[in-house]
């Protein structure tokens, strides 16, 4: 690093932490990039006693937002200041940007804001960076982020499955389906690296490469994260628990290898591709795609209020639209839409969401109904069709279940149109047979 | 009480604390019925210097497993013994005895034990009791029988729906038609109540009661919990997590009005029921209990494997036979299973389970993509079929995944036949563009 970019002024090399912190100027900013957990703490524990009051730490790793939310603390309590800051962009973010979410300190981070802006993805002229919320509310929203990422890979995983199982097409035609729908709303940095990555052929074979990766899909736990704290919140987050349990389940492929001689399914046939199926299946890629960006945007809004975060969710919108995996022109809709936090409304309910889960649905169902008889399984495209389903319901049969609850259990159920609590004795037939 | 049972000889009245405890043969047994949560710790705390060394403390209420995984080790610390059991049954096992689910300290329990196997419920001659595991196992196995219990009540709430919606049935039809499947497979302590409630008549109107509830489902959180330890651990747990889901969207009843005004579904059309659609629907209730069953008792597995509890999986399935609120003759089935120990199969593998869902998959797509096309929300049915589809799937789409992962994030891959990570330059199209 230092051989290439000594003579620039900005990088120093040092052997010791105490001649690395002292080579600083004061007050002192260190970026941490460091595996979330223990690790984190120690180097904050190492770095403390070296640091002056009014040195900022910056936390640029994947930590779970309640470690963040105690280090801003502890910091605090020893003068120093800490910055609790997702970063996402990947290989790629690292070269032209990433967009970042800072959280934590504010005054540390306005005086950062300078630099990180300017190292930060920019579109349409605006940084990819602002200030988030206090505590861990940066991490919160990154961690929200990665759990829309790994519906959004799931569902298309789901429609590639079906084109490649349904409908026996190989990865580069799927590829130039894909490529048809990278214009329009669907327009995103993983349908386009989806693209890559089935037009990609194997150097030593020059068969198509994603034919040849090993069907396990492997996780680093903020998508597990995000599921469980949709659960802790009690807001609904079955998009990206249904992908979480999508990757629980491939990555079990020996027992798969199994289940697959035991178990029954439908007889296999394979159907030739229309244009009507085509525009089915992008249709549910988009319908499931805005159900999985309401679900986060609801998760962030209810953490933010029981945190007193105060997160400005169009912001959060803004500072996707660059740089990071999810960025998606489906961004620009939000920034459209009437603020959550004025209307109260998931993003569902916004007219432009509303107008086209109108239209989308149709094909939405038609897709999640032919894979359903077909055995291909679509956990996230079926899921979040039930939610949408649900979300829509003006009499769900939890009439039902309450009164289950209420003769088991004696948990008591309301009456409609009251608000005093009732116990009945189910088991006896009521009125006509006294 | 006293009034009634003071001359039975086992009743004490005591007006101070001290006074119970003085009251009480040594080594006491003191079980404690408190809500799940800090008052446990506050009873404990005001108990235990008043109490000798080898007193046992029973904590039979819904305590976290792990807050009894802390008791235990707490009172062991202090010279007590601390027992977590948990107790399903609801109001008639109060009267007919309970499931009951002990777990913790081993001595303890076995000196209970004449009491507490008298006290439970009994088939076929043994009582619904056994020693669960040390720690916190006996709260452990409670918790995913909650979430168990979630899941199936959800699975008949969604046939309720089909039948009431798709079918335009009242509730008393919906009750005969669940009264057709009581004595089959489907037998089962939910199913049976299931009845009295769609058959209660309201005393003030002679209507049927059920559509006079809100239809708005509460939840004490141990189906939550349920959810949540299962992304903790890394094993699919998507039918308590999909029933949880629609619980919190039910909660959601002002919100659920103003999106049924807003959001477009398909035109509603009654159909009359079949004899065919009728089995359908009783092969998709009974494949997604057998799921829901499976994934419960996967659960217990891996969490007595990470914590060293050696639980007794047919020993749980017995202890579920009566008393509690899942009993149901599918317990049976699983009793003439292969142990899940030896088999280290899921229970839909073991040959009644396969054979069964052989049969009963059929049905369950075609109820599963009929409300699908009719806008009736199946969260519960879809995810389970989902999980089975990708249970048998030899072929998963996670490679597509993998290779996105691996383009923006550079995780690597590993290529089918191969323990060597790769990492590839996707974006580059490779051999035949060279």
């Amino acid at each position: 690093m230092l051989e290439r970019h000594g003579d620039e002024g900005d990088f120093v090399a040092s052997d010791t932490v105490e001649a690395f912190i002292a080579s600083l100027k004061r007050p002192r900013a260190i970026i941490l990039m460091v595996k979330a957990g223990d690790a984190v703490d120690g180097v904050i524990d190492e770095l403390s006693p070296l640091l002056d009051p009014g040195d900022i730490l910056i936390d640029a790793g994947n930590s779970l937002f309640s470690d963040t939310d105690r280090r801003v603390g502890m910091a605090a309590a020893k003068g120093l200041r800490f910055v609790g800051m997702g970063v996402s962009g990947g290989e790629q973010g690292a070269l032209d940007g990433p967009s970042m979410m800072p959280g934590g300190d504010r005054s540390a981070y306005d005086q950062l804001a300078p630099i990180l802006t300017q190292m930060a993805a920019q579109v349409d002229g605006d940084a990819c960076c602002s200030y988030v919320g206090p505590g861990g509310a940066g991490h919160y929203v990154k961690m929200v982020h990665n759990g829309i990422e790994y519906a959004d890979m799931q569902v298309i995983a789901e429609i590639y499955d079906i084109l490649r199982t349904t409908h026996g097409l190989a990865a580069p035609d799927i590829a130039d389906i894909f490529a048809g729908w990278r214009d329009g709303d669907l327009s995103s940095y993983l349908l386009d690296i989806t693209i890559d990555v089935l037009r990609r052929r194997d150097d030593a074979t020059g068969g198509s490469l994603v034919d040849l990766v090993l069907d396990e899909a492997e996780q680093k736990g903020t998508g597990r994260w995000t599921a469980m704290d949709a659960f802790r919140l009690g807001v609904v987050g079955t998009s990206t628990a249904a992908a979480v349990g999508a990757r629980v389940l491939s990555a079990g492929k020996v027992l798969r290898l199994r289940a697959a001689g035991v178990l029954d399914g439908p007889a296999a046939t394979v159907r030739p591709l229309d244009a009507a199926a085509t525009d089915d299946l992008s249709a549910a890629l988009l319908a499931a795609r805005i159900v999985a960006f309401s679900q986060g945007f609801d998760q962030i809004a209810a953490a933010s209020k029981e945190h007193d975060w105060r997160i400005d969710l169009k912001a959060v919108a803004a500072l996707w639209r660059g740089g990071c995996i999810i960025r998606a022109r489906l961004l620009d809709r939000i920034l459209d839409a009437p603020a959550r936090e004025d209307s109260g409304d998931p993003l569902l309910l916004a007219p432009w969401f509303r107008d086209t889960l109108a239209q989308t649905q149709h094909g939405w169902r038609r897709t999640v109904g032919m894979a359903t008889a077909d055995g291909v399984p679509t956990p996230v495209l079926a899921s979040a069709l039930a939610y949408y389903d649900g979300l829509r319901q003006e009499r769900s049969p939890a009439n039902l279940i309450q009164g289950l609850r209420d003769e088991f259990g004696a948990h008591g159920y309301r009456r409609a149109g009251s608000d005093d609590p009732q116990h009945t004795d189910w088991a006896r037939s009521g009125t006509d047979a006294q």
